[in-house]
Order: structure tokens, then C-alpha cells, then sequence
């Protein structure tokens, strides 16, 4: 059994959700079978009877009902910029000779580690890399992402999430051998399928040949293996705007995030990166503003239990907007050792960074922000009333 | 100043050596300068008028003057036999599709240090591993030899050791990181030159094109870059073999080991590996056993302050021949996770090792066997009568 093969059919959802004809946006039941999740989910993103409007407020209704105020923070850290990929639209692509490539000493990661635990107050961080062809420099990135997930566990970080591409079997047993079993259930595998239309994903990410990621069943399976290896926390996600049909996108993480919560995931959130028309063309997107929200309340809708996630790609007003209908929120910078330069705003200096961001504020402002204007809590944040108790410094 | 822009010169070596019409066995003195010291080794390797024996009887009085009754052990340990090297010779070739290609995690690192320290009584240790061709690949593996060796000083290893190509600034900057200032002391790079003549290294190293091994000056220069990082033990070498003049090697070895200890280098060490005709073939060599002999008896003769090196590529019995010319005796497996498989021999299997080793006695037996019938000293390996006082079992 495995998502690939047994469950990811688009043609099947789209017959499925052209016979629902009723949406009860009131509905508190969820929809745990992934096929008719997914129907009902492109029904409704498809629907043009549900406003954007109507759907937001039953999102909300329904995220509140399933994570109460609470939503995760966590912050990346990139640990090199090194890419095998040939993904026309990163910055991080092999063939862009202009990027300035960096990898980071373990000084630098610990640097970082503890800058954001200790002036950040974080106790969620991401490690994030390129994806590797050849078989050695898989093995050793996995063996480095593994030494530092377990550094940041043992400084005391509660939740660590590792974004570096698709992993098979032999490659998680290296990161798996730095966790101890018990603390498993603390790490996220992030593996975003950027599209689940396999034709696009191939045209769009083998543009010159041989990258290891052009395989699509290899990425999509990454996640099956990571379940059957006991670790629970998945992370899932669509590059919005390699597929024209959002819709299929839509259906395609939904099926997914109600499959992987049949097998044995507790978390599976959503990522949503949008692509950007051109590289280096600022903040124009090929799917514009009204469709990524109408995506974000379908998603929370349809699938409360799992987590949309916002990150610093997006500007500060749109994460706003979306607040209430969000399971996570990570702001940071693909800058290689970027937390260390200036303690007040968050670099982006697009000659070493995979992409640009939209909002700058470091982490703790915008937490703090959230937490003193709205309703919500940041899990795996240290508010600022509970640092008298928690202890204010680290002592490392 | 560097070796390579400054003294590697043997047409000079050659008309120095001319000059010479007199070597005097007796004497005591230790030449200096590069370019005398390798005239005179080649003067003494060629001439027919001395004989190995008599050649033996002087390095052997002059090896003990300098370097005592102490012979310095250390056991190699494979992190992985992946390689983008390119060497003719070398099981670990790219393009050997038959070798079973294994990688090191955490566990095994640890597990083999363990029985190395505990059950062979070992405080030396190197780490092995293939040469990358791409930067991240390097840097990768120099971030995972600097967390080994580290792992290797903390475990309570006194020296320690490694042999993973060439490398630059950058990648010591990654492995330096690792290392506490007041421990630097402790590593040894060996970086093999594999032969001193330019034009026969590209030949051999750069059979199919792009190995970045196939660079003879950034090899050489690695020595240059290792000692202005403030480290100061160095294993040097020759493939015995790919030179078919042996008295061009050497030259070479004395010219670099004279060169080195007038930088800041406290210790070189030779090493002397002997190239098969063929793959396969079992123990046939292209330098014979008498030629290999009168090679080590001049290196301890003009060199008796660095450390002629034997490994368990060599039987047992060149091993003893030769031993009161050694400074450093190496016994192990080019097995990747090799020790943990049987306590009482080590394993030798072509299919997952560089090369076969003709001697698979455990390091113990064969340190055991050495203080128990001979003069010398194990340097870095806990005698048997030492155990008690050092306490038998580490407590880790």
C-alpha cells in the first residue's frame, strides 16, 4: 500500500466531486477516506457558489474547533545553498553560476542554534539543504542533517523539521541513528511534491536531465517510508503555479494528508509556496493573492487536524489575513548562517539566497506580534510573560 | 613558499647527487635542507656499492638514535568506500561497478571506536574515506571526518588520524571546527602523494577525465595549507610502482619530510603502499620486497626523525624484516565497518574493500606479539602489563 500507487488519481477525485452536490459548510464531521476528502475539497474549492468570504469563516470555525487558538512557530536554519536540483525556478538550482555557495561549520550551527533559542525564544527550527544525486553526498547530507537534528534536540529545541529533499529508506537510517526512539514523534520530514501532476513535475524539475529529484514516484514515496520507519510528523506541500489546475493541487494534498493520517502521522501540515513568474521579478505570482486564500480555507475546511503553514515568502499582511485559518507559521531566511549578521532584521540578499522575502521582522517580533494582538498562542514559542518561569537564558 | 613551487626539483636532486663521492654510514648527522638530504638519499638508494644489509644495519642504528625503541600504532577505519576518484589501481574507483558501495553512520563510528579502544586496547585511530569531485561533497565529507575524529579525542584516543584526499583551506576550516586549538597536535593529515613525477600522476590519476584528484599541485599543496593552519603532523607517500624510477620517489619523500620539518611540522610519517600489475592478482608487485626494503632502510636513514610507516598490505613476515626500521606500524582493514564482524580476524573481502590486505591478524595480536618478542614499544596501544593501571575497560 503506498499513496502512489494505491491512492493518487486525480481523474477518480474529479468523478467522485462531480456528484457531490451539496456543501454543508457547517458540518463539523471530518472526512478521514482520502478520495472523498479530496472530491470534496475540489468541489468546494471548484464551487463558485461558496464565496471566498463564507468559506474563510467556516475554515476558522473548523481550525478552531480542531487546534483551538494554538498555532506551531518554528524557524529555519539553511545549512548550505549546494544544490544537485535543476528546478528552473531556484535560486539554488546547480546551473545558477551566480549564486555564492556556502555550508556551514558546526560553530555556525550551533551559533544559530543558539540565537534563536536564546534571543528568539524558539523551540521549533528547520534544518533546510539542497537535494544530492549521486549516492555518497545523499548519504552525507542525510548524515549531517541527522548530527544537527540531534544538536538542536539536545539544546533543548521541543520540535525539529528537516526540509532537504526526497529520502529513501537508506538514507533515513543514517538521520534516524542520531535520534533516540523516544524522541522520534519530535521530528518533521518536509518533503513538498511541488506538483501532484506527475506530467508537469517532470517537464518543470528534469529541465537538463539527470537531477535525482525529476523522479517523481521516489519524492511522493519519501513520505510511506518515513511512516513505516515510526516517525509521525509529515510535511507536505504544492509549489502553486507549476500546475495550472490549482484544483488538482488542492485534491492532490488533501488525498495525501488524509492517507498519511489513516497510516500512523499525528501532524501533516501544508506548505504553499507560490511560484514567482521569473526569477528575480519581485512580488508578482502566478497565482495571485484571492486564489492562495481561497486554497489556504479549503484546506483548513476539509482538513482541520492537519496544519496550513505561512512563512516569510508572504507578506506580513497577508499572514494577517489568514491568521485564523493557519496550523503554522515560520518565518526565517534562506541565507546560509543568516540569523548571525544583524540581530534586529532578517537578511535577504538574493546572491545566497534560494528566493526573496516578503517580511523581514525577526521571528520573535513577529510572534510577539501575534501574540499581543490576537488570539493566538505560538506553540513551541516562548511567550514573553512565560520566560520569568521558563528561564530567560539557556544555560549552554 | 610552497613544496611544490620552491623545492620539488629532481633534475637539481640529480646534480646534487652527482656530486656526491662519499657516503659515510657511521655518521650521526641529520641533514637539513631538502635538496642535500634528497641527494643524498638518492645517491645512497643508487649506489651499488653500498649494500641493503650494510644499508639496513646504518638505518636501524640511526632509527633508534632518534626515535628510541618506539614504534607509533594506529588501526584505519573506513567511513565509506565511495569515491570519485578515477585511480587505475584503486578497488574504490568511480567506475568499479562491482565494488558494494557502504556508507558509515553514527552508530557504527561509535561501535568500532568502542571495540578499537576497549577490546584492542588502541589510542590511535585514522579515518579513511574516498575523494569527491564537487564542492558540497567535499565539504560534506569534511564535515563528517571532522565530527568522527572528534567523536575519536573525546572517546579518549590520544592521536588520531586522516586519509580522505586532498584538501583545501576550505574543507581544514570545516574539519579545524571540529577540533579544540589545544588538541590540534593530535591530528595527522596524510594526504599520499602518489608519485613525485608531475606527468606520471596525471597519467595514472586522470585516466577518464575529471577526478579532482587528478590536480598533483592542489594535492602537494595540501601539506602547505595544512601547516599554516596551525596543525603539525603529516603522513606523506608513494604508490610504489607508478614511478618506475624508485629513486625519483625517493628523492621526492626526503625532499617533502626535510621540507616539512623546517615549517612547523613535529612528525612525518612515510607511507609506502606498492601498487599490484593488475586488479586481482593476489600478492604479485611491480617493486619487489628487496627494493621495498632498501627504499625504508634509506627513508630511516636519512630521515630517522620521521616515521617510516607498514600497514597489513605487507605479510607478516616483510612486517618483521623491517620492523627496527619502522616508525609506525598500521594494522587494519579497508572494510568499511570491517572490525565489528569477527573479534578474531579481520575480514578481507574484495567485493566491499579498496584492496586486499595480506595479513588479517586482529591490531592486538599483532601489538602483542610485537612487544612480547622484540625490543620495541607500541606507541598509542596499551601494553599488556599497562592494562591494570589504565584500567582495562573504558568507561563509556
Amino acid at each position: 500500500m503506498s499513496f502512489y500507487t494505491d491512492v493518487l488519481n486525480y481523474e477518480k477525485v474529479k468523478t467522485l466531486a462531480a456528484d457531490i452536490d451539496h456543501i454543508d459548510l457547517s458540518t463539523t464531521k471530518i472526512i478521514k477516506d482520502p478520495d472523498v476528502a479530496a472530491a470534496t475539497a475540489l468541489s468546494i474549492y471548484n464551487n463558485n457558489d461558496i464565496s471566498t468570504e463564507a468559506l474563510i469563516e467556516a475554515g476558522k470555525r473548523r481550525k478552531k474547533a480542531y487546534r483551538k487558538n494554538n498555532i506551531i512557530g518554528f524557524v529555519p536554519i539553511y545549512l548550505t545553498n549546494h544544490c544537485d536540483g535543476e528546478c528552473k525556478m531556484c535560486g539554488m538550482r546547480k546551473n545558477n553560476d551566480s549564486l555564492v555557495r556556502q555550508f556551514s561549520t558546526p560553530s555556525m550551527i550551533d551559533e544559530q542554534l543558539k540565537f534563536l533559542y536564546e534571543q528568539q525564544h524558539m523551540r521549533g527550527v528547520a534544518f533546510l539543504t539542497g537535494e544530492y544525486n549521486d549516492g555518497f553526498a545523499r548519504s552525507a547530507n542525510a548524515f549531517i542533517v541527522g548530527y544537527a537534528l540531534r544538536r538542536a534536540l539536545d539544546f533543548g529545541f521541543k520540535t525539529v523539521y528537516m526540509n532537504i529533499g526526497s529520502l529513501q529508506p537508506e538514507y533515513m537510517e543514517i538521520i534516524a541513528d542520531f535520534i533516540k526512539p523516544e524522541d522520534r514523534h519530535r521530528v518533521a520530514m518536509c518533503v513538498n511534491q511541488e506538483t501532484y501532476n506527475e506530467t508537469m513535475y517532470t517537464r518543470f524539475m528534469a529541465q537538463e536531465g539527470d537531477a535525482f529529484k525529476a523522479n517523481f514516484k521516489n519524492r511522493i514515496d519519501s513520505h510511506d517510508s518515513w511512516s513505516k520507519m515510526g516517525f509521525v510528523s509529515h510535511q507536505i506541500g504544492s509549489l502553486l503555479g507549476v500546475n495550472k489546475d490549482v484544483g488538482e493541487e488542492v485534491a492532490g494534498l488533501i488525498a495525501h494528508a488524509k492517507y498519511l493520517m489513516s497510516t500512523t502521522a499525528k501532524t501533516v501540515f501544508f506548505s504553499l509556496p507560490r511560484l514567482n513568474p521569473a526569477l528575480g521579478t519581485s512580488n508578482k505570482k502566478l497565482v495571485q493573492d484571492d486564489a492562495l486564500v481561497r486554497v489556504i480555507a479549503t484546506l483548513a475546511f476539509v482538513a482541520p487536524e492537519s496544519a496550513v503553514m505561512m512563512t516569510t515568502r508572504e507578506t506580513r499582511e497577508l499572514q494577517d489575513q489568514v491568521m485564523p485559518l493557519l496550523g503554522c507559521l515560520a518565518p526565517g531566511t534562506p541565507e546560509v548562517g543568516g540569523y548571525l549578521n544583524d540581530p534586529e532584521m532578517m537578511p535577504n540578499n538574493e546572491k545566497v539566497a534560494q528566493f526573496r522575502i516578503s517580511d523581514t521582522r525577526m521571528p520573535r517580533d513577529t510572534f510577539e506580534r501575534v501574540e499581543a494582538n490576537t488570539e493566538f498562542n505560538i506553540l513551541d514559542f516562548v511567550s514573553e510573560n512565560n520566560r520569568a518561569e521558563t528561564g530567560l537564558v539557556a544555560n549552554h
